[in-house]
């Protein structure tokens, strides 16, 4: 492990306010999914492409496995709402804090008044742009942690009477914080922030996401600009959508130096090139 | 499908308070079993073993891919804190109600009497057998139902307001119920009934577990006998115990008459016999 | 089940010279990804879409859970190297023949003459178009006829010795058919079809996914077409991409009337424009 | 990691004739399952337990996700055969080498003689203990190799014919060697190791699982020690076989002091007295 990822490790990532990401160990770097997909192509990829290159190459045409080889094991502290959303990604490892054996402890979320904000009316699962007032918004925050202090007190009391921890946790709200070890593959962590950076994800697991990014960024900086090149700020067109593009596009004379100041170059070019010809144009 | 089981489909068996398990759907029966049986053992198994034997023989030798060729669908619905504990089970296929898209319902579970105990003191994770006087646990049960009230009035007054969903449930406690389709196979079923039908397990998912275990012994009877007979009322002896049963065993002449009176018979006998030379008795 | 499904099982979909696959059940159908995405959204989608409509937005939108409550069985028997391609698609269930069981049978894959065909240059895992001559496709055809007979002629005189069949197989080619029962639900499904059908899958496992894609269609043909539409024939621009298209564009008033002539309408249309702005002339 | 560790890094343990297992990377160590424990158990474990304690307690009740906390990533090099039962325990991360890609190696497994052996009887699906004469083992064994090397041979010549990779190779046995990289965490090995040692699994596969056995015992000394102790040397007692058993039990006063001669000692023995009292005597 280099020194770099060392001194990550067991850093917090503050998130929300009083979450964390934490990364507890990782196992590989850009240099094991070069070295499994080596062993997948055999002598046949050798020294055909450098590092960066290959996971590119990688990436761009799903070939998912070698970067299944980099495993990442993180600490998080997150409210039981962000934890229900996050616990339906299933290819991962999960401990999480148990109430039946431990006492939850005195710490609720509370939205911070820019979130705390009207529902959408284009978007049926989120919220709006639009804030409330700031004294309403105020407010509204004050009347949650009236209430999480309210339902903590209750809790509380119903220890005192010796009821049962499994019972007596019922009525802790979702906003409660839970822990969890999380440990996961490269291949799904990607999947992960595909999804839970989205903007239709909630701000509040949006919150995580992003910090594990920057984690994952730190660790596999070559597949992590993979991952945005090609996942994270590509768009998908239908059968349908590619007809209207077609439409729209000047006959414009696709030759490498034309697309070299994108960024597109070699065999990324002349991959293009296909796509136009194949998809586009016909 | 069967009539027997075409009448059980859609039936809801109630759960707790407020809660049900409900079959949606089912593919394959114990014949399902022995055909998929039958594809991978060839001719090797042919009328060699009844339908019912050899299902018994593949689950004794934990021969268990044949049994993840039946699949069942249910629809629940049950509080979150049980939600929580159900989804750790990761094979399966699950729709959850959202509370990003659908409002809450005032539907939240209120212990019968007679569960609202003490903190066991054997069991770090759960109640003691002992109960509340009677009068103590009225007024507990009270206590929470005045506490979800309260919780929904105050949910109701956020999205009058117009807070967004998303954001307004988050104070909602995790005995608020919610529902699901759930959707696994037969040996991960038997895997989350083993699990979850076990007195350590919390009561209110135990409650669910012996719904669907009913369920399941419609549909299955065969495999559900062998699932009682192996998994659900075996017992595990470990290297240490096994020693010390050794130490205890009269010396008796172990024929296959002697068995016979405890239904072992025939395979059965002969492997329980290996078992006592190879591993008890040395 | 309709009665059209119920015609589809048992039905043999011929595969390859001596393969097939065949429906054996089925759970599930269009209605069920519907039925199963109203218990997500709860009253929120109810009468908004019709079931056609809601399923192209479910996949258009990546909201793929529904799709894993439909669920297939399929017999397939096929070459061995084949099997080895399909099992790495680990979210299904298997039982396959097993050569330590049973005997294995005379029956290997050979190539139909159009498919014996030189390496590719531009594709380092494929074969190219070009086929070698006729009389040199028979001659390596027949070649390769030979070899399996004499593999199983040496296979058989092994068993005759009484050799453990276990060990006696393991010089047969892996072009020995063996068979299956696989099981997977839609979602998975798709995901195998997209990878399988794909030009750069290996033609072999390419004639199976065909197969199966046309048992999908009859049974979820809305799905199917969704499917088609956003997955199959979709393309993904990467970031770098999206760059080019934008300079290549005319700047067209993208109005829903231009649109419709494509296809795109209401809300599909209106997310075009949304990808078209945001996306590509940003 | 240790220093012990490390030294382990990479080291070829020998496997059949021509294979081997390495370890390529690890995350984690005995330590790793006790920390994400008491990140579930919260305060409730602390100090209760020391590590080893707390280790074996978790595995002797099927608290498992603790131990999906460690990882390990071997290379392997294997006959497809083995390779293809391998491939069946899914809870993994592969990247086999391609055919399609690359030439296969001129390598094949040759059973040893002492393994070349008659088709069993009683075990359907292996092989007996009774070994061939001598002479007629080595004329097997030699028949073999001479099969290998025609088929090697042929396959040299449709590569020089220029007949693409992917089908030249499909009359190449399925004792060719291949190699992977297969990645997969403690608790998922421990059911790989427990199917695999088994006497039931074929020899061949069998020396692979040892191999990883003696890996996982030095990485993690306490969790395999527990696990031979709890799952592998363990027998599980049906319903039935219960009631036997308790026919045949001397009626012992079951003392702590009587049973700590076989090991059983504090929480250890009381859950046998207790196991003894509910299942056995009743």
């Amino acid at each position: 492990m280099s020194d770099e990822i060392s001194q990550l490790l067991g850093k917090e990532f503050k998130c929300l306010d009083k979450g964390f990401v934490r990364l507890v160990d990782v196992m590989g770097d850009d240099h094991a999914i070069v070295q499994a997909a080596r062993v997948s192509y055999g002598s046949g990829t050798k020294k055909v492409h450098e590092d960066r290159g290959l996971i590119r190459y990688l990436l761009r045409h799903l070939h998912t496995t070698p970067f299944e080889m980099v495993e990442f094991k993180f600490h998080v502290k997150l409210p039981i709402f962000v934890a229900r959303q996050w616990i339906r990604h299933r290819t991962a490892n999960v401990n999480e804090y148990s109430g039946r054996y431990s006492e939850m402890k005195d710490e609720f979320y509370v939205p911070d008044i820019s979130q705390i904000r009207v529902q959408s009316t284009s978007n049926k699962q989120g919220r709006a742009e639009q804030a409330f007032p700031p004294d309403e918004a105020v407010a509204i925050g004050k009347m949650m942690e009236n209430s999480q202090s309210a339902s903590y007190a209750e809790y509380q009391q119903l220890l005192e009477k010796d009821l049962a921890r499994e019972i007596a946790r019922i009525n802790l709200p979702v906003s409660n914080y839970t822990e969890w070890y999380w440990k996961i593959d490269l291949h799904n962590l990607f999947h992960f922030l595909k999804l839970r950076i989205d903007p239709h994800a909630q701000y509040e697991i949006q919150v995580y996401a992003h910090a594990m990014g920057e984690i994952a960024r730190a660790v596999v900086p070559h597949a992590y600009e993979a991952f945005e090149d090609y996942i994270l700020h590509s768009t998908k067109f239908s059968r349908l959508e590619l007809k209207a593009l077609s439409s729209m596009l000047h006959k414009v004379e696709l030759t490498e130096e034309y697309l070299s100041q994108f960024g597109l170059k070699g065999r990324e070019a002349r991959e293009f090139i296909d796509k136009y010809d194949l998809k586009i144009k016909d």
